[in-house]
Order: structure tokens, then sequence, then C-alpha cells
């Protein structure tokens, strides 16, 4: 079973209710601009790619149901704001609203299609690292849900389980969100690879017992040198693999690599509510006066990262020496875009 | 403010109910068996050590209430039956009823202030290494919880900071019990210590971004050569000090060490239930028939470990030349037993 998180439905954009899993696989429709809305703001659709390609669906689902003029223009300009914060959201409100002879629909799907032919591409030259028959490890989330198409480190794995690999998953919860526990082992389970759920504090010693041989993670950005920033967790996962001597690896988009900054120094890393960690689906589990550090992501330094997985290829250390020539590299081309969108409908 | 987990309470068995722990601290007492049984088996009162001391305090209550015979030793098997898997329990109960005269109050005292004077010299020479003025990072729950006494990593940190050192503290949560978010940081406030609670995959990133200069951990179990058994995510926490140049201690009485295994590979881990990762106080966290792998402990080798803090020093590697010695050293004297026994009380 494969699934996909957003699509166009024919006359409604169709997505998966992510609020409710791993429970349930609930498929829904928002018929109209305010469903396209409510499912943004209150979560139901989550991840940056996702909200960005279920955007666009909702403002070509805005011209089919406003045509053009003031209603239309609202109704973008409210699915362009249902989180302030979500970049890819703007970015592709906008890409779509400028779209050549008002051809709406046709740049949603197209964004969309480009975000199944990069993340195919990269899934593919990541699956010739997994082994033929072992054990991998993950963190957090980085499949179909978090991407709208294929995902990257955990498309990655599908994608060698696909070509025949054995591959076993370990997945780390991921706290204190639980991304790895809700998420990824619900996306496993739908793509049938063999998985097993641990605390983030066991991946060092499963590692050692269960003879694993890669560790692979996605990225929320990456500089020149490397060094990535991820889910907080991520660089305990690099430093345990290390020491372990398993190769660890991300897998990333070119679009999340900033080329303006030269280290992970000048990546600041956003600070999260202390409730997070005081608390678990409501359940309060420490002091509700007690302090807590919560950064949302950390620093993996590019010297511990054995390769970069991306659309273009796999790029190796030194970074400075590999990753640089990735800007200047023209973008997947438009037939192969094409064809990966004629391939997945 | 300081606080004891079990004392004798002139006609009955004082103790903290720790199942309410953080949200309150509630005094009990145990006015009979059927009390003292209950407490133990309802986990009010856990830890092993604390068990013990708790276990032979109820001995003695029960001689209090029905004299010598049949309904005292029905008495004393009922608490020694209370959890039938605490070592310390039994062997607590066996050594309160083999009290010479039948002074068994005497006894219980005895072993409680053997615990005091071990975990007291313990904690001094631990205190040393504290930095004067930096963070420390700690897993899981060594103090006076766990042991019925000062503790042991928890209470060196709170005897450095008795002796005016500025230590803080960053706690691991402890997934998947927190016993680090629920025990831990309530221990830590109630001796005054400035602590901050992270989630386990922080810790790393939290030695880098926070100038940690230490870690400190207690043990279950500890090899000849000072291979460690401690709570899931130790191991985790010793390889990444060892990649931040960081000392990581291990605080443990004379008693953890088994003498008779010559590493960790002959320490078996015991692998606890799935629902302990699959939920969370009550919540599902994850599809209910994901796999999980969910070790209790894992053994972070000994060249990992800076020192090992006993009541008799602070032992050095290599191991196996610092730690026989141990072996054959007589236990605390009695003199200093009965003095802590009388400072403390």
């Amino acid at each position: 079973m494969s699934f996909e998180a957003v699509w166009w439905d024919g006359d409604a954009v169709g997505y998966v209710d992510q609020r409710v899993l791993p429970h349930d696989l609930v498929r829904e429709r928002a018929v109209d601009v305010d469903g396209v809305v409510a499912a943004i703001a209150t979560l139901a659709v989550r991840g940056a790619p996702c909200i960005g390609a279920f955007g666009a669906y909702g403002v070509a689902l805005a011209h089919a149901l406003h045509g053009h003029g003031d209603a239309f223009a609202a109704a973008a300009a409210r699915i362009r704001e249902a989180r302030p914060t979500a970049v890819n959201l703007a970015w592709a409100v906008d890409r779509v609203l400028a779209a050549e002879g008002g051809a709406y629909l046709d740049e949603a799907l197209a964004i969309h299609a480009e975000q199944r032919a990069v993340d195919r591409a990269l899934c593919e030259f990541g699956a010739a690292l997994m082994p033929d028959d072992g054990s991998v490890l993950t963190h957090c989330n980085t499949g179909p849900l978090a991407t709208g198409a294929d995902g990257t480190a955990l498309g990655v794995i599908v994608a060698a389980h696909r070509r025949g690999k054995r591959v076993h998953v370990f997945v780390d919860e991921t706290r204190p969100l639980l991304q790895g526990a809700r998420l990824t082992t619900f996306e496993l389970a739908a793509a049938g690879v063999p998985a097993t759920l641990i605390v983030d504090g066991a991946a060092a010693a499963t590692m050692r017992a269960k003879n694993v041989q890669a560790a692979i993670v996605g990225a929320d950005r990456i500089a020149r040198n490397g060094d990535t920033a991820n889910k907080i967790g991520t660089y305990a996962v690099a430093i345990a693999a290390a020491h372990h001597g398993i190769p660890f690896y991300v897998a990333a988009p070119r679009s999340t690599i900033d080329f303006s900054i030269a280290s992970g120094e000048q990546i600041r890393i956003e600070e999260r509510a202390a409730g997070e960690v005081r608390s678990l689906g409501g359940v309060q589990v420490a002091p509700a006066d007690v302090d807590v550090y919560n950064p949302a992501f950390d620093v993996t330094p590019g010297h511990l990262i054995a390769g970069i997985i991306t659309e273009y290829g796999v790029l190796r250390p030194p970074y400075l020496e590999s990753l640089p020539d990735l800007a200047t590299r023209p973008a997947l081309g438009l037939l192969e875009r094409l064809r990966a969108a004629g391939d997945a409908r």
C-alpha cells in the first residue's frame, strides 16, 4: 500500500488528516476555501513542502469556485496566511497566482509534480546506499506526510525496499513531538517496510545490539560546509553512528541547502515552548514550573556526515568542495517533471 | 528543603507516595502490615534500596503489632513477597528476621543507617569531582527516592551544591518511564539545586551548546572491567560525553559491583513491555500494533567511564586493576554507621 498526503481530487483538494494518525487513516476533501484554510490552520495538513502543494491546489480550487475577481484574490490571500510562518505556503500560492494565462491548476500540478520528481530522484540515488539485507535507523518524519511526495530519508528507505532490498528500520520516537512514533511508523507500515520503534535514548544501544548498518535522516537547512540542521536528537544519532563506524546520511533536496551560509554556526536554532517537554498528549509528566531547554533542532557538523543525498546525486565530503557545485546546476527538466507527474497519477 | 523517601515514624513506617510525584509531595504512614504491603505493591514506594529499607521497617512494625508467633511470621512473609523480583526487599526482610535477640527495629534502623553512610561517603567523594561553577548532565533517577538515603549520582550533585559549588543540572527526561522528568527534577527542586529538563535526544546538543562540564549517572550492575549496566540511554550519554571531551562518571555503592563477571557481555539486558513505548500516561502515541524494542538498560563500556565513584573513593581506569581491590575492603565501620544514623535522625 502506498498513499499520498495531498492530491487534486477533481473538484476539491484531497488530504490525509494527519491529526488522527496513527490511529486512523482518514482521507478528507476540502471542497471550498474555508475547508482549505481550516485543514492548514488546524494542522490536519502539515510538513512544509506538503503544505505548499496543498495551498497551491487550494488556489486552483478557489479559482474554480470564484473565477477571477475580488472574491478569488481574497480567497488566495486567506490561504496564503493560513500559517504565516510556513515559507513554502506563501511561495507556492504566489507561484500559482503568477501562472501565465491563469492556468492555476496546471501550475499547482506542476509544483506538486516537481516535488515528486525531486523526491523520486533523490530516493533512487539514496536507495543504492541502503544495505541489501540489514537494519537502518532513522529519526523524525521524512516520508510522504512531510513532503507531499515520496519523502526524503524515509523515501530512500522505501525505494530500497521496492528494489527488493531487505531493509529493517529502527525508528526513533523523536521526542518531544513524537513524529517518529506517530507518523514514521505509520508511513513504513503503509509501505510494507518492517520497522521497530525505539525511544531516542535507545538509538546508540540499538546500533550496537542490532547490527545497524546505516543511519539516515532528513534536513531542515544545510550550510555550505555540510553542517546540517535537523530535528533535535539528530546530532546524537550522528555521534553514535560515528562511534560505531556506521555511515550517517542526510537526504534532502537542493532547496534545503542554504548556499549563503558558510557553516552551521550561522543557523539560528528555534527554541520551542516548555510545555512540549513538560507534558505529552495532555498528560503532565514533569513539575509544572520546571525549567526546560527545548531546542527544536540541532546542528550536525558536516564531518560526521558520510553523504548528502540530493536529487542530483550523492555529495561526499569535503562538502566545501562537493556542495557549492550544486548551486549552478539546472533545475530538473520539465519533461522529466511531466513524466513524473504522469507516472504518479 | 531536604526530604527522606522512607523513615521509621514511632509506631508506623513513613513514606513519600512516589505515585503522585511530581505534582504532590504526600507523606503517608503505613500503620499496619496491609499498609506496608500495599505501599510496595502499588509502587508508592519504589527504588530497590528504598524498598529494602521500607520492608525492613515493615517487619519491625509487624513485630510491634503482632509480637512473635505465627501472625508475625505470616506478616513478614507477606512483606517479603510484596514485590517478588526486588532482591533488596527479600534480603532486608531476611536480615531483620535474623536479628539477634529479636531486636528487629534496631536491625531495620541499622540497614537504613548503613545505606545512609554508604550514600554519604560516596556523595562526598563525588562532590570533589563536580565543577565549582558550571553545568552537569544526568540521566534517570538516582536521588533519595531511588535509594532511601542521599542517593548516588544525584546525591553527588546535591553534595557539591551544599559545599557551595554553583552546579546547574541538565536532566534527561529518561524515556520511556520518565524518571528524570518526574522524579529527578522534583528531587533537585527539593534540594534547591537549579535544574533544566531536556528530552533525551537533546543531551548531545546540550553538551555542546551549554558548556556542560561533566556527566554523571548511577548504575544497576558493574562488571570487573568497569562495564556498567544502567537505564537505557546511558550509553548514548557516555558516547556524547566522550565526543565532547566531557568526563563521564558513574556513582554506585560497592554492592552494585558484580565481582563475578568479567565484562558487560555477561549482563543480560531485560526487555520490557512494548506498551511503555507505544503509550505514555495512558495516551497512545504510536500505532497499537507497531513492533517495539524496549531494553530497560544498556551497557556502557568501562573505557568510556572517567571514574566510578564508590563509598571507598573514586576508582579510575583501567578498572581491571582498580576495581577488584574493592572486593576485599572491610564494610564501612559500625561506629560510622551509628554516627551516620544519629546524625540523620
